[in-house]
């Protein structure tokens, strides 16, 4: 099965999200689609006059900014995907972690930073895989949006790739699990100013010498991170590449993006 | 099986909700919640600089309001209404009428108004009644916020009563479906100005009379005529008084608010 992921710059974008969407619905098989936030969440809380506020790049999400993401990722967002994917016959639920009781986690906790109402998975084991094999086995596909719950009452904001690689672990006992995440590059990139300098296959020893090297650093460290430890617990393969690649997925040879292994063949 | 519709009375007011949660919890054997909207949707579309339309008692819904109602709706209420049941033990699964293509609908057509992206439900037939029947199956509580889709990309407004009925007709050859209207009263009055006036029980004959003489009007009207049409169709029961019944629901001596039967026992 496919478990895909797509961030906030396809979503920030109706005719690339809507030529996404087509490439998606005509994946076969079962599959799975979690979608990041996008911009659109800032811009209603701008109007609604809630600030965002970030330390060490991660939001804090306090109250407020709760409800305001409850909104846009749970409804407006999650729900026009759900809708879009119905009118291409791809029969879409659109869910949060809390729905089903698919993925409960815990309130992060207080340490040097309050990160408010922020979600943390203790793990695949916590993924209520059978709920969502149910829904599988329906034929439905589910759409998740990336919020989690606590099991007491209240939804909690949660990384969308932690989100799909820990969903993509929890499920590889049932399916072969390929989890691709979609992203703004068409790959990990040797030159972060040459967008065609992508990386054709990572494995772990790579991966050291590129983290040595400083080619790959930031936000690509705790992807790569889930990757590995995706692979590590039973995933078939994890793949990273621009949102257009996704109709050579079938072949592994026509991907232009980046191929995640723990040893290179 | 249950199907209960809760109005924007019981949403807006967080102990009554947690109260009604608490009671739905635990109602014995598969069951469905429907919710309406609330005054929430028109406070934040005020803080969003959206003016509440109207014509007839009718919201108008241009495409402003439906990214508003689709977040409130779907989103906001939704989402804390399935993590507060699931925190109470019930495996709730929150949907609209896109998610499954539970229920599909058409926009209404321009007559003399143009009520914008209001939806319209065909009929019990048009609804998957095997797709909800796969979740009640699965252990699921489906959750419905009051929007459909129109197959084509597009969501829909949609009135929540309306859509409590067409799911019961639509489950009513499947269960024996007891369909639960909760509102502001404790039944249907006989006097506006006595809440204690209850009419414990009205049959086709007795509604004629009660419309005639002017005790049934307005809002009850087509409320009323939704129900009558469930029980044509199939539905066991039509039930209608406030949240706070739920406990007598079991008992039907018990339950103090007013019982819609085709013909008077």
């Amino acid at each position: 099965m496919y478990i895909i992921k797509i961030g906030g710059n396809v979503l920030d974008n109706p005719e690339r999200l809507q030529r996404f969407l087509i490439d998606f619905a005509q994946l076969p098989g079962p599959k799975l689609l979690v979608h990041g936030g996008g911009k659109i969440a800032s811009t209603i809380g701008l109007q609604l006059g809630i600030q965002p506020a970030y330390v060490e790049g991660r939001r804090l999400t306090d109250a407020e900014t709760l409800k305001l993401v409850t909104m846009v990722y749970a409804g407006l967002i999650n729900k026009n995907v759900v809708a879009q994917l119905q009118a291409l016959g791809c029969n879409a639920i659109g869910m949060t972690g809390a729905d089903a009781n698919a993925i409960p986690a815990t309130k992060r906790p207080v340490k040097t930073v309050d990160y408010g109402f922020a979600g943390d998975i203790a793990g695949p084991e916590t993924i209520n895989a059978t709920a969502i094999r149910a829904l599988l086995d329906a034929g439905l596909t589910p759409v998740f949006a990336p919020l989690t719950h606590d099991g007491q009452g209240s939804l909690l904001n949660t990384n969308a790739d932690t989100i799909a690689s820990v969903l993509a672990t929890a499920l590889a006992p049932y399916y072969k699990v390929q989890l691709v995440y979609c992203f703004e590059k068409k790959g990990v990139l040797s030159d972060a100013q040459d967008d065609d300098s992508v990386i054709s296959a990572i494995d772990q020893n790579r991966y050291q010498e590129l983290k040595e090297k400083g080619i790959v650093t930031d936000g690509m460290i705790p992807k790569l991170d889930n990757a590995f430890a995706a692979l590590r617990q039973g995933v078939s393969a994890v793949l990273i590449g621009e949102a257009e690649g996704l109709p050579s997925l079938a072949d592994s040879e026509a991907f232009s993006g980046t191929t995640i292994t723990l040893r290179h063949a």
